[in-house]
């Protein structure tokens, strides 16, 4: 079972460290870190270098594709290595799957048009914008395309992945295994949950990330 | 805010990168992967290759020290060099602080004699014979120490833990940023809430990872 995790530059780590804890544990597993130049790769942090030791080239037929979301989605959605290796791939997947803004990247590979799919809560506009139609839940199926919401949500996607893999019991003693019994000291991880103003606070900050997107067309970029 | 995550040979990559998510999210956060010898450090997966840019020896006085768990932590625990950076970094560390079997690692630098601590569910007798006082909990603090339990629970930890450094509405904006609002497909994330054939499918496979531990000490290893 070939699982091939496309990283670039400015992703976000839990994004695909997460789903990697759970999806390496489906037997005979064969995980791949892979990026269109090969080599290290740096997170959004720039605290953390991945080496990715094959590039997407030496990837051919993946079972399972992996496309984790980042700042640096834009940059991965605008590399036609990229999005054509993920259109051709995904003819003989068996899950293309993507947790956060990954799915930005997918849409730009022409796989999620007019189909359900979700991401980054901050990036559902961006989402349709792309020709998806923007679903928001933890995870959104459809066919063998997974997407999953914010960062952490890939945990909860792999789970269910591996139940499909390898059944659910053997998923029940994965999330065993890494201890999955969430217990955050807040409960503040969607827009919903979370207080109005840190809301506001995390609009505002996200809206920073990408000025330019959120002006409209016709805006002149200074007042 | 210098924060120094210990890598080893052989640990479990989820255990640092759930809190490295949470805590290279504090203002000026100056995140640090390190190990004795510097370079690349292959996790348990032996998939996943992490740079390491610094060695212990390059970093004098973090402010956090973060110290991962996985089946490399015997190997780290018998390392001088690591043992003995613990001990000394921990005299002025802010927080000095452990994911999963990293406690192990904590309990051989002799920061554990007679306090509370936690690790993986499956490890807990070995932290009681390394001299701590094992609790089975999400995450324990004992001063300026704080040990979490198995792999995942140091999302939970780091969520604390930043909320001390940059109060309770910027931690829940990052619990917010990383929609950190689980949603796992099954509960069988802690020995109490798992299935018993699940449990004991998972104590097998931890007690073949560690034979030699689990034999009482006057049992022939030939029955």
């Amino acid at each position: 079972m070939e699982i091939a995790i496309l990283l670039y530059d400015n992703f976000t780590a839990l994004d695909c460290i997460g789903p990697y804890e759970v999806l390496s544990r489906i037997p005979q597993a064969d995980v791949k870190f892979i990026s269109a130049d090969g080599g290290t790769v740096r997170s959004d942090t720039r605290a953390l270098a991945i080496v990715t030791e094959q590039t997407l080239a030496d990837v051919h037929s993946p079972d399972i594709v992996l496309v984790p979301g980042g700042p640096g989605d834009e940059g991965a959605a605008a590399d036609p290595r990229v999005t054509s290796w993920l259109a051709r791939v995904h003819e003989t997947t068996r899950w293309t799957t993507s947790v956060c803004t990954g799915s930005l990247i997918l849409a730009a590979a022409g796989l999620l048009d007019g189909l359900e799919a979700t991401t980054h809560w901050a990036s559902l506009e961006r989402l349709k914008e792309a020709g998806a139609k923007p679903v928001s839940r933890r995870y959104v199926e459809q066919g063998k395309i997974i997407t999953a919401a914010g960062v952490s949500a890939g945990i909860d996607m792999a789970l269910e992945l591996l139940a499909r893999e390898a059944g659910e019991d053997y998923a029940r003693g994965v999330q065993l295994a890494i201890e999955y019994d969430p217990q955050p000291p807040f409960d503040s991880g969607s827009p919903e949950k979370a207080p109005a103003h840190v809301l506001e606070l995390m609009k505002a900050f996200f809206d920073d990330l990408r000025p330019a997107q959120e002006l409209p067309s016709d805006q002149p970029l200074t007042s």
